[in-house]
């Protein structure tokens, strides 16, 4: 396997037109038309072997899957629609062809289920294998979510439930672990809440609610009280709720009096707490601060 | 250090205003909004430390630099001119404060001098630091320039000298290291190829002509004649300009009859052979096939 014969094979796997695609795999660069009146947006997300998976636990597909969801998470949070992809890939020494070929595999599985197509990206190696998706996402002009847009007094909501994926990690089993393996991008739910909620903020919960809700709210200059019951994943536990990373549920509000669907095609959508005056990024929970114990890379 | 102060950190070291970016670092994503009638390219490139770099011998803002030059050097081979760039970087324990800030400076050096902001990125942590950049360039529509135009009876060119940066990599001293570890993307020449000369093909060179050039015939279904003499790197050798990687000089081909200045802005243009009918990838020299010895990550 050289890396002639690789980029044709992920080439081969990516066949298929898309929309605003003129040029894909195989140049020094792609080429993007974009639709007139429309904004992009533009995320990246790092995989490392070791930090968000292991080679032993890990297939391959699940690999590729969850390396592309985490930057359509991002992409859904937006309120956009995905348009594209580009893929990074450090190879360790353990990865032969039927590794490379899995992971593209389940990479393109969701790319297709999407409309996102994967238009270039680069091939290297490294002791352990690492990962970077880019992904593009389209909204209308001016209209794309953003975390700074939450005022006192509106309601805060979270879509699905929450401590699946820290259960799964736990346990390494059933509904849970397929959750932790397999996150579901919520591009529909972003889509609603842009369109039709006029959500005045939003971000997807991928290192915990306690720490994410804390970036919301100091991004808005806002405080937050969470005085609702969490939704729960069922067998998780409140902390695994509240600190538990890689939830991959939207996080969002509205403004007072807006009507909020107890679901979206069968995701529920339930309030959480109220965004208040205060220290921007103070979340409060009974009463009590909430401490921000979710993820972060760099913490001692 | 933790991770909101790192990117706080990076986001003061990215500030100010650049066409068309509507959001930049610190929501889930960046908006950018295309200016009407444009193409946009898109390139990633990867740098992992033991492959292309070390910590002993690299600086950090020469880490920094080259991550981006050699993202910006595809976006020259396409005749764009660059918007914005996404960095994701996995740091190593060994990386402190002084580190990414040293990485940081170089990266945002090339990124002001080029016109490219820094709109957004990710953070983790891995064994061996681990970059990836994501670069978008900007062309009128349809005019990007791709690896695929080449005809036969087309001419053959190379801006600068070539072997350099292999020279540097073995020499370790002076100008051809320190072309090693600044390569300059060459925008400017990208541009004039595309607006001045079309240029029928182009690419950058990244692993070595005698590898790259058999990937542009391959792609424009052309065999190449290296008939002149190569521009030779002061101290290079010929082996050197042939197979050593990261020059990021652009190979370009330009129909018969088209009038090459010997030089653009003090960089010289050199014909060095033919493009002709034959097997598609097929490269001779002195009229012997030459062996494609450049560069490959995955070849045993």
């Amino acid at each position: 396997m050289d890396e002639r014969a690789l980029v044709r094979r992920i080439k081969r796997l990516s066949e298929g037109q898309a929309p605003g695609v003129v040029l894909g795999i195989g140049d020094d660069a792609a080429v993007f038309r974009p639709t007139a009146g429309e904004d992009l947006v533009f995320t990246t997300d790092m995989l490392v072997e070791g930090v968000h998976f292991e080679l032993q636990t890990h297939r391959p597909s699940d690999v590729g899957h969850k390396a592309l969801a985490r930057a359509l998470s991002d992409v859904a949070a937006m309120g956009a629609a995905p348009r594209f992809c580009l893929v990074s890939l450090a190879l360790a020494p353990a990865c032969g062809e039927r590794w490379v070929d899995g992971f593209y595999r389940g990479l393109m599985g969701l790319a297709r289920s999407t409309g996102t197509a994967l238009i270039g990206g680069d091939l290297s190696h490294s002791d352990k294998v690492t990962c970077d998706v880019v992904a593009c996402g389209a909204v209308p002009g001016g209209e794309a979510l953003r975390r700074d847009g939450a005022r006192a007094g509106d309601l805060i909501f979270v879509s699905g439930t929450l401590g699946g994926s820290a259960l799964g990690l736990n346990c390494r089993k059933g509904a849970a672990w397929r959750r932790h393996l397999r996150p579901e991008p919520r591009l529909a739910v972003g889509s609603f809440l842009r369109e039709t909620l006029r959500a005045t903020a939003a971000m997807d919960l991928s290192d915990g609610i306690s720490l994410d809700l804390r970036r919301l709210c100091e991004e808005s200059g806002v405080a937050a009280e969470l005085d609702g019951p969490l939704p729960l994943f069922p067998g998780a536990t409140v902390e695994q709720a509240l600190h538990g990373g890689e939830d991959y549920e939207l996080l969002f509000t509205v403004s007072p009096g807006t009507v909020v669907p107890a679901e979206f095609r069968g995701l529920a959508l339930n309030r959480i707490g109220r965004v208040m005056a205060g220290a921007p990024g103070a979340v409060s929970r009974g009463g009590q601060p909430l401490a921000a114990l979710g993820y972060d890379h760099f913490r001692k």
